[in-house]
């Protein structure tokens, strides 16, 4: 059996079908653009019959000249009792002017007498007559053998005949459909086993995530012979989603040795995954196997050490494969050789042994212990050392501010902030408002500091995150603040934290523009 | 073989080893009590040998009283080349007075040599005294086997000693781990069988989800004669996450008929799913099999139709058994007997075909528009029906409120609030400072209403969490808060959504004493 394994990717067909998702027409073209780029051998865009903007897309994604992928137009066989030729149906795929078709026809006894309410006899007639209807075109046609599995349990006699009349009907591939999601690993292989030895060939398989099982179910499939995975690539689909694809495709090409998409394409794996993420409006998972952000983050002080005298002891394969990086997290659970490595990007000199890293050390637990929690919030941590070392000079002194906010308000931003600052011994005395408290220091902050550096005006926030450390104390609790800044190249985190939201914001805050001054300048270090 | 699997629950240890995640000791005792009244078997509550915050969480779980779980301790065989009563480890594991204890040893030759470094019979022998000395004190001691699957694979004969060793010092379960999560689903069943046809019994799993088939993994492994499942409720853990406890479980018991927890307590698992989450601060998965909100989501036109001839036709499972419901998106038809049970609530008269039912459907749609959730929320929604049936008199009116943070501040309370609220024609004007914003207004608001109603200062707040709504526009995102209040007696939730955080708590704290005097004094329905 060879060794290609073909990827059929519906992110824009079944991930379409998914709560909350809702492509347009250039969404598609683009993310039709970046499947083609990274290799899938099949995108399945729409469903021209149902779907009036699908025929939109297809008119225009002639335009985009695909190297690499098939588009495949889906839809289903024909109505029971009209003929093929009247079918407004398949007439929509054949006017989608794409050359390959993915049409589904019932598998499951139960769906063909309760749910479409036709014959047994008739289904079949529906499958073989719009599968010859459309190879006549010369069209490759993909058969999903719906509920294949859920069919195969029920009365399998009926669920092989669906099969072998496709397959008879001259369809290119039979896809074994588990479309209720409900099948468990150990069902897949004598069934598509027991397939293989009747001599069915190129098959495919197409698994949903309700049984959380849709990954270990496709590649199931694939060892016992299946040729071509059906999937979405960042998992979306109906109910819990299709099989995730990002996951299936690095699974099968650095475990199971086959061919799949071109081997240099692999490390965009991530950046693809985020990219797909981002057009289909959708937050990434960071904990995604392989192209999660902490899919390589180690953070139990062992693991840490660990990796750092050898990554495979911690690592199932190199992150550098599939386009991610190792981080190492600050935390309590962190050890010393994470705080090492930490402490070194500031001064190489410093060892585990001197005495600024037992001072270090000391001043992270006081402050984790206060609720501070420096993983993700580097930047903060960056300063503490920074500090720590004695080689901190402010870039600004605080002498007061005032937040007013009032209610009712006269105008739509209800919080003003009167603030005066110290550079090099100027006074500064500035106003601003904002629509709540930290937006309007956020503003007068960096509104002050732009007179004494103007680098300060390139940065601004991208990122908010609050938590209530411990709930108990209600409106007094104390509270954690993480902040996200940017200037457009680079990213940081700085975090605060204090009984009063807004104080633990304005400490976040001024990390922020200190650590960016800090990198910026390099003026504050006296080295 | 008997049918029952235990279920070992490691959130409170693996879960802590997530990016981002940092419990509070209060949080861990929640998490233990749900986690108890649901009904797992074990656990694994913390690592008291590396971190003190666990030791101060054994000492407060005494008082908790579990009646189904027995609470574990986690920790590792005693480090080279000293004696097992001089571990400091091994010592705090006896300190934490629970009966049980997890300890890991290295399995994986590599790891042995290269990470701790030290020679394989000394490894041997520090698992073989380690077990003996825990047994000795009569606790169960359960062997976690780190990096079995790879060590097994690496070389065989050494991994199969440790196992060995393991079981012949006393262990009374050894855990076959994945702990990089590298492990694919096909490796899995013939090493259990192997390992049941030379004798080992009472055989538990530990998978990583790093390859995307921990719940798969773990799965064919109990198929295979594995008795103790470990894992995570929620997924969370070290990287990827670990085994998901939510899947495992009901796949388990609704599809292969093993015992695992109290049939009674399944249709618990969704709401144990949003507590643990809400408690461990992360977002519920919405696409999670079984639990997310989406896992019973239809959308595609025909499946819709399907589900309401059938509901088995797109449903692997009825969502009733594991406290789900079904919903149906974009159709007007979707939750609305949730919703009829909530408004009959408050008025038993109204039916699904009244205009009122309309009404409230249009606003609660708005209101999730805006970034409402009333999941959790029932205080709000009921003065949200309350409302919409025209039945609502506010207890006040607020004329104004000013609230002035200064920095630095003369006390430790640097928020001070004045207030103007009218109650029935009659001002009350007053003032109140607080350590934030939000526990001043809190302050100002009871105090000037107590004035009207002296049982509002019987209430007090209880709990209080903000969600960043869409992190991008980073200080001027919309918050989300949550208030939990209680009277001593009953406790309800409020809502209230803003872009400015203080405003989205006062909405949260004026819906707070609102649903406190509608309790209360039953005076603003007009019925």
């Amino acid at each position: 059996m060879n060794n290609k394994v073909y990827i059929f990717d519906s992110t824009l067909r079944d991930g379409s079908q998914a709560q909350g998702i809702s492509f347009s027409v250039k969404d598609k073209l683009k993310i039709t653009k970046k499947l083609d780029e990274l290799g899938v051998s099949y995108i399945e865009a729409g469903n021209p019959g149902s779907n009036p903007k699908d025929a939109e897309f297809f008119e225009k994604v002639k335009d985009l000249e695909l190297k690499n992928s098939k588009l495949c137009a889906f839809g289903s066989t024909r109505k029971a009792n009209i003929k093929v030729e009247e079918d407004n149906n398949l007439q929509a795929l054949l006017d989608s002017g794409v050359d390959v078709f993915c049409i589904f026809g019932k598998t499951w006894d139960f769906h063909v007498t309760e749910i479409i309410k036709t014959t047994l006899e008739e289904n079949l007639a529906m499958i073989k007559e719009s599968i010859q209807y459309l190879k006549a075109f010369n069209k490759e046609v993909i058969f999903d053998a719906e509920h294949f599995f859920d069919g195969f349990k029920n009365n399998s006699d009926y669920a092989l005949k669906v099969l072998s009349t496709a397959k008879e009907a001259g369809a290119d591939w039979i896809v074994l459909c588990d479309t209720n999601g409900g099948v468990l690993p150990s069902s897949i292989k004598p069934t598509v086993d027991f397939l293989v030895s009747i001599g069915f060939k190129n098959l495919g398989i197409h698994c949903h995530n309700d049984s959380g099982t849709a990954v270990a179910n496709s590649l199931i499939a694939v060892e016992a012979g299946v040729r071509q995975v059906q999937g979405t690539f960042t998992g979306l689909g109906e109910r819990c989603g299709n099989a995730n694809l990002s996951t299936i495709i690095p699974n099968l090409m650095l475990k199971m040795n086959f061919e799949v998409i071109p081997l240099e394409n692999l490390d965009k794996l991530v950046s693809d995954y985020r990219y797909i993420c981002e057009v289909s409006n959708i937050i990434p998972n960071d904990r995604e196997a392989y192209v999660g952000s902490c899919a390589f983050a180690h953070k139990g002080g062992m693991h840490v050490d660990a990796v750092q005298k050898n990554p495979i002891s911690f690592e199932h394969v190199s992150p550098l494969k599939v386009g991610n990086e190792r981080t190492v997290l600050m935390s309590e659970v962190a050890g010393r050789s994470t705080l090492m490595s930490m402490i070194n990007k500031v001064d190489p000199g410093v060892t585990k042994d001197s005495e600024a890293t037992g001072r270090i050390m000391k001043r992270l637990k006081e402050l984790e212990h206060m609720g501070y929690q420096f993983e993700g919030a580097e930047g903060s941590f960056e300063l503490l050392v920074i500090k720590e070392l004695g080689l901190f000079k402010p870039s600004f002194e605080l002498i007061e501010y005032r937040v007013m906010i009032d209610e009712p308000s006269r105008t739509d931003r209800s919080s003003t902030v009167t603030m005066k600052i110290k550079v090099n011994g100027v006074l500064e005395v500035t106003a601003a408002d904002g629509n709540g408290p930290v937006n309007a220091l956020d503003k007068a902050l960096r509104k002050a500091l732009s007179v004494f550096y103007p680098s300060i005006s390139s940065m601004y926030l991208t990122d908010y995150k609050v938590r209530v450390i411990g709930g108990d104390k209600a409106s007094s609790a104390k509270v954690r603040v993480l902040i996200e800044s940017t200037d457009g190249n680079t990213t940081w985190t700085t975090v605060g934290v204090s009984y009063d939201i807004v104080e633990a914001s304005w400490k976040a805050l001024v990390d922020s523009v200190e650590y960016r001054l800090l990198e910026d300048e390099k003026v504050n270090i006296n080295k």
